[in-house]
């Protein structure tokens, strides 16, 4: 009886089908620790094991799902609306910070700031409904391509993290992304991208206002920052939205420092991993000395701590899907 | 061929399981409305067909999922909570508004504004972090009873409306709750009560702030207002948690207004509810004249617009569980 039983269970376990489901990945340190720490909470009945609404997994964004060179994309996208929108603003030719950004050479556009790329998406916005906001994103993440690739932005997600993500999810986890990125310029795509709902996108955000217009009732976009979710803001933006403790937490700079120390001191078995921009030839290198993405005290701490870092050169075997 | 899909079309289909999932409910107007609703969206093929992960279902909590008499529940641990910390802050004997908490009889406790609670509330359980307070509520929400059923407080959710989320589930909807209650306040005890994960509950929120601790990570509650999810407030956080409009939504007071009229703005078949208390014996019977759960605008535009409208007494066989 017990051998019928483990005879079903190899049937049924969907962790041995993990080389399968992660075919993109050498068979490396990083892919090893994954499987293992997998196999760990999923296992019935072992002391490690995590009921699956507790499988809660959490993905930075930019530069961990997706490429974030020479610029953060959502900074192409503000970049082409506002150039967009200048005839109807002539006033911001002169008014910073959008002159900045006008006057600024592509090249150059990582000296623009975060909160100031905050500050300008807030005030190009402001006087749209949030149905207005959605279908500008739409139209534009359908359309744009990268300066560099000719790709769409959406075709240049990892197709490694694809991978994972799916393979968590197979496995029990609810997969949810926390990014410094705006969470409505996220949410058009990443349910048909990544496989991840609007539920399940946590971002920073601007304030929104509820108005009846002619009868109607709409979201209006403010011009005031809601929620910056970056650094010591991706553990609140966690606890807000999610209200438990991920297991599992996934980053690429010091951004995401905050959210794997969050999801590490949680007691039982926790996954902490850090891609690392290490292939200059198929995407980007850069980390401790680079303006966007910079990797520098969460790789320190990584080490220190033994979180499984991920060299994008030695441990993927592809980085784009092949065909989207 | 066709008729052997139609019998499989009828083994297959949850929804002509209904009467079996809507026990407690009358073969009333409200139960004929709900079937109805979800049969229309859940119909393969259809013109109203509403794909799974787009059957989004939100609900008010006090007055609408549990009961809200003669005092807010919150309002009740609130008032426990101050009570047991008044000995290390003796100010609040003099200080406004623990002052008028502290002094005030329980009858006329009603006279305690949401505005005056939420600051109370904020005030009090600040500094503690967010498993602190977690850990607070749970012991409070496992053994505080209500002065006059003498139940539990997780006792007192209905029945039906019990029955209701999970049928709604068995049909593919994703619940979440949307209530003006605090969102720390409800996510320790709605999974295991209502079958609601913490990541679907939206509610009022105060500010909180990441800060190691001795080296360890942790969420400080700070005595600051984040999010007041109330009438305008609840679109709003609809918008920021989940990111999609629902298309069905469930309340029982003025304050579920703004909710409404977002769910039935949207296109396709859209299910508005009111609950509606009329059961003095059985539960509380009060609406337009009451402080509590005000019922009076919504139910203007509910009788106008032709939403459902439950009434307690003469709609639902039980209002609580028998034995919980």
């Amino acid at each position: 009886m017990k051998v019928i039983l483990f005879l079903l269970y190899l049937i049924v376990s969907p962790v041995l089908f993990a080389a399968d489901l992660l075919p993109s990945w050498n068979d490396t340190a990083p892919k090893k620790a994954i499987v293992a720490f997998v196999e760990r909470v999923t296992k019935p009945g072992s002391a490690d094991f995590v009921p699956a609404p507790e499988r809660i997994a959490t993905f930075d964004n930019d530069g961990t799902l997706w490429a974030e060179q020479p610029i953060y994309f959502q900074l192409a996208f503000t970049l082409d609306r506002v150039k967009a929108l200048v005839p109807e603003h002539p006033e911001w030719k002169t008014m910073p910070p959008f002159s900045k950004l006008i006057s600024t050479p592509k090249e150059e556009m990582v000296a623009v700031t975060e909160h100031e790329l905050m500050e300008i998406i807030m005030v190009a916005h402001a006087g749209m409904t949030t149905e207005e906001f959605n279908r500008t994103v739409s139209d534009w993440i359908a359309t744009a391509k990268h300066p560099k690739t000719g790709k769409l932005y959406t075709q240049m997600v990892y197709q490694p993290m694809l991978e994972l993500l799916a393979y968590l999810r197979a496995n029990g986890f609810k997969t949810f992304i926390v990014s410094g990125g705006g969470i409505e310029f996220m949410r058009p795509w990443t349910e048909r991208v990544y496989g991840i709902p609007p539920e399940q996108v946590i971002g920073s955000s601007g304030k929104l206002k509820f108005e009846l217009r002619g009868g109607k009732p709409v979201l209006m976009k403010l011009p005031e920052i809601n929620f910056v979710d970056d650094k010591e803001g991706k553990p609140v933006g966690i606890q807000q939205h999610i209200g438990r403790r991920p297991i599992a937490a996934f980053g690429n700079s010091d951004g995401d420092l905050q959210m794997l120390q969050w999801t590490t001191a949680g007691s039982g078995p926790r996954l902490a991993l850090i891609v690392h921009h290490t292939d200059a030839e198929r995407e980007w290198a850069y980390d401790r000395q680079s303006q966007i993405g910079k990797l520098d005290k969460a790789w320190d701490e990584a080490i220190a701590s033994g979180w499984t870092v991920v060299s994008m050169k030695d441990d993927w075997k592809t980085i784009y899907p092949s065909s989207r």
